[in-house]
C-alpha cells in the first residue's frame, strides 16, 4: 500500500510524530507503555540501552522555548543521540531563507529527526514533506495547531493516577481558542475512551466548532468544574488577550483556578497546567504549589514521553516490548 | 626551516586552514581524497574511527549562521570531538571585549581548534596569530576575503560528478565583489587545473583585479554561460546591494540562473549555490530544486570535507590513507 | 542534627557551592587540591575517571557569559556529564515565567547540577532554595555578591606561584563596590589566612564596611601597591562608571595597571584580572600582556576549579584523595 502516510491510523508504526490524530489509539498506548520504559525502580529516568547511538537529532525552533526544547535535549541526550540545537530564530531566516530551504538543508546534513517548533499552524506537516525519507519529524507545537507530545505527556501523568481513565471527567480551563495542547489533549483524551470532556471559558475563547468534537461547553467556571477529576489549566497569552480586549485581572476574576474555585470539583481532583504559568492569571499559587498540582510531574514525564517518541521511530521493535 | 609558516606551499602538513591560497595543490588532494573516507558504501556520512576524541572544537561565530555552524558541529561530533558553540554575537563582545582577549581566553581553555566567521576581511589570520600553537584555527568565512571549506566541499561535489575536472568550463554568477565563496572556489579550481572560469556580473560587481587571477569577465550572461560545464551561483544579499543601488528584480531579470538560461550552458550542466539562497533573484525555483542542481549534495559533502579537515590537521598520518 | 545546612562551616560535605563564606577552610583547600588532580603531568587539563557519567548538568545564565560559561560546560564535558545549555535570557523569561518556576522545571527534569548566574544579589541561595534535595545549585555570579568558582580558580592560581599564601600583601584594585569577585576573593583570602589585603579605588567605588572585614582602604594607587606580591585589577563596568558620573579616562589616570605603576608594588607581583578587560582603563596592554600578568592562567585554571566542584560534589569521596 505505497498511497498509505506512515501516520495512517491502520499503520501501527511511527515514522513522524505531528499530531494525535494521525496516530492510531494503538500506537498512542504503545508509546504510553513505553514512556514507562524509561524510569528506573526509584523513578529516576534512564534509558536502558542507547536507542539512538549514531543518530542525529536536530531542534529547529522558531519560536523561543525553555522547557520543550529542553525537554527534547535531554530526552535525545539519554538515549545517546547526537544533538544538534540550531538559533534559527537568530540566524538564517534573518537572512531571509525560506523554511522549506532551512528544512531541506538540515536534512541533507543526514539528520536523522528533526524536532520543529513553529509560530504557523501546520508548519510540522509542511516540515514533513521538505524533508527525505530518511528523516523524521516531530512536532514541538505548530501555531495554534497541535502539541502532540504535550498530550502524550499529559496522558501518561494521567494514568499515574487514575487507573481508568476513560471514567474521567476533564475539564480544559483558559484560552482553548488559541491552544494548540487543548487541541492535542482533546483528541488524545477522546483516543483513550474519556467522554466527559468539558471546555470553560469565556465565549471569545471558544472555537466556535468545538462542541462537534464530542466536548461540551461551559462560561462559567463553577458548572464547568462541577464534579471533575482533571483540571487542565492553559496559558492566557497576553499579547492575545490584548487583541481581544481582555485584561487579565477580569479573567482571573472569573476563571483562575484557586482553592476557592477547587471546590467545585471532585476532593481529590488533579491540576495540570503545560506551563510556563502565569501565577494570579489563569492559576493562584496556592493551587500551582498546592497538594492537587501534577505541573511538575508532568515536567518529568516530558522528558521520557519524548524518549518513547524518539525511540519508538528509530526502533520500531520497541513496540513489542510493551 | 623555523619561518615557515605550517600553511606554507612546500609543507604538507596541517596545522592552520585559513585560506585555499595557503594550501599546497597536494594538500588539497589529500583534503579531497580524506572527504571520501567518511562516506560509508551506502553514500552516508560517518568516521571509522573517533579521531578527535579528547580534542575540544570550539565554534566562534561573530556572524550568524545556521548550515556552516551545523556543518562544523556535526563534522566534529562524528568525529568524537567535544565541541563547545559560543555566542559570541550576544556576550562578551557586547561587554566590549576585543577579538584578540576573546580568542586567547577560548584557546587557554585548551581548546585544540577554533572555527572563526567573522565579519572583517583576514579576521581568521588575525586569530590564528593570537592564539598559542597547540591551537589550530579554521576559516568559516571572514568578511569577503575567504571561506576555505566551501571551496573544498564545492571541489569535492565537482569531483563525484566529473572525472577530470582540468578540462571543465565553469562560469561563477553574482556578486564576485564582495563573495569570500567565489575567491577561495577560483584559487581551488585553479589549483586543480581548471583554465576556462569565468565571472558573469554587473561590472559593478566585478573587482577590478580579476582578469589578473586568469579569469574571463562576462557582463553578459548568455556569452558567460556559452557551454559551461558548472555554474555557481552566489547570492545576493540585499543589504550591499542596496548601498550599490542594485535592484534585486533588474538584476533577475538579466543574470537569475533559469530553466530559459541554463540553455546557454552545456546540456548536463550541474548548477551550485552555496546557500541560503534568495530564490527569484540568483537563482529560479525551477533550477534550484530541478535535475541539474547539486545544492543538497553541497551540504551533505560539507559536513564530510569539514570531518577531513578537522581530522588531518588532528592526525596528520591519515594522509597516508589517501 | 537535621537543620544543619549542607553547606554549614562545620559540615565538609558539599551540596551547594553558593559562595565561598559558606564553605569551611578545610572544604576550601579540599577544592584547592582536587583542582590540582585534573592536571595532567603535562599541565594538561584532563579528568582520570568519568566522574559525573550520567549526571545532567544545565547552565542557567541571565546574564551573558562567554569565558564562565564556556568554562563550566567545558569542565562538566570533561567530566563526562550530560549538558544542558539553556537561551534563559531569551525564552521564557520573555514569556513572563518567574525565576522560581523556570528553576523548578530544570530542576525537575532531573537536573542533578543547576549552574545560575543572575543579576540580582542573592539569586543563587534563592534557586537552591527552589530546587528540591537532589539537585546541587553552583553560584557563576549573582549580583554584585559572589562568584565563587571565580574566588576558588584565583585562589589556586595564587598557590601555583607562592608557597605560603599567609605572607602576602594582595592589593584588588577598582570596582571594589559592584564586585562579586572583590567579595568571594576576600573571604577566600581571608580562609586562606591572609593579613594583608588591600582595597584601592576611588573612595566612591569602596564599600561603606569594607574595613569591618579586616580589609585597610587606599585611594591613593601608590600607597595601595606599596610592596604588594599580587594585583588584582577588577572591570570597570561603564554603564554603572556612567551613572556614578565617573569618566574611565580620568579613572584610569589615576587607577590604571600600568608598567610604571606596578614599580610601587614588589618586584615580582603578579597580576590578575577576572576579564572581561576595558584595556588602558583599568589595566594597560603591556600589564595585560607582560610577564607580570597570570590572566591566561586563571582562564585555564578555572576550568579545572570548576571540575573539582562538580566533581566533590557528585563524589564526596573524592574529598579523600587531596
Amino acid at each position: 500500500m505505497p498511497t498509505l502516510s506512515p501516520n495512517h491510523p491502520t499503520n501501527h508504526s511511527l515514522h513522524h510524530f505531528l499530531n494525535i490524530e494521525a496516530i492510531s489509539t494503538k500506537t498512542l498506548e504503545t508509546l504510553l507503555k513505553l514512556t514507562k520504559h524509561f524510569f528506573d525502580s526509584n523513578g529516576r529516568i534512564y534509558s536502558p540501552k542507547p536507542y539512538l547511538q549514531g543518530k542525529i537529532v536536530a531542534n529547529l525552533f522558531f519560536e523561543p522555548s525553555t522547557r520543550t526544547l529542553s525537554s527534547f535535549e535531554l530526552a535525545a541526550k539519554h538515549l545517546s543521540a547526537t544533538v544538534l540545537t540550531l538559533n534559527v530564530a537568530t540566524s538564517s531566516t534573518k537572512k531571509g531563507e525560506s523554511l522549506a530551504d532551512t528544512v531541506r538543508t538540515i536534512a541533507a546534513m543526514q539528520c536523522d529527526f528533526i524536532i520543529v517548533r513553529h509560530a504557523d499552524d501546520g508548519a510540522a506537516e509542511f516540515v514533513a514533506r521538505e524533508v527525505g525519507a530518511h528523516t523524521s519529524v516531530i512536532n514541538a507545537g505548530d501555531g495554534c495547531h497541535a502539541h502532540p507530545t504535550q498530550a502524550l505527556l499529559d496522558m501518561f501523568t494521567l494514568q499515574q493516577h487514575f487507573h481508568d481513565l476513560s471514567k474521567l471527567r476533564v475539564a480544559i480551563v483558559g484560552d482553548i481558542l488559541h491552544s494548540r495542547v487543548a487541541r492535542s489533549d482533546i483528541t488524545a483524551l477522546q483516543k483513550l475512551g474519556v467522554r466527559d470532556i468539558r471546555a470553560v471559558a469565556p465565549s471569545i475563547l471558544l472555537p466556535t466548532e468545538i462542541e462537534k468534537l464530542g466536548v461540551s461547553t461551559y462560561t462559567d467556571l463553577a458548572s464547568g468544574l462541577k464534579d471533575v477529576d482533571v483540571i487542565i489549566t492553559l496559558r492566557l497569552q497576553h499579547e492575545r488577550m490584548h487583541s481581544l480586549n481582555i485584561v487579565p485581572a477580569d479573567y482571573a476574576q472569573q476563571y483562575c483556578i484557586t482553592n476557592d474555585t477547587l471546590r467545585y470539583a471532585h476532593k481529590d481532583v488533579k491540576v495540570m497546567h503545560p506551563g510556563p504559568m502565569n501565577r494570579g492569571v489563569e492559576i493562584a499559587d496556592d493551587v500551582a504549589d498546592g497538594p492537587h498540582s501534577l505541573i511538575l510531574e508532568q515536567v518529568k514525564n516530558g522528558v521520557a514521553a519524548r524518549m518513547a517518541v524518539l525511540a519508538l521511530i528509530a526502533k520500531p521493535e520497541l513496540g513489542l516490548l510493551t
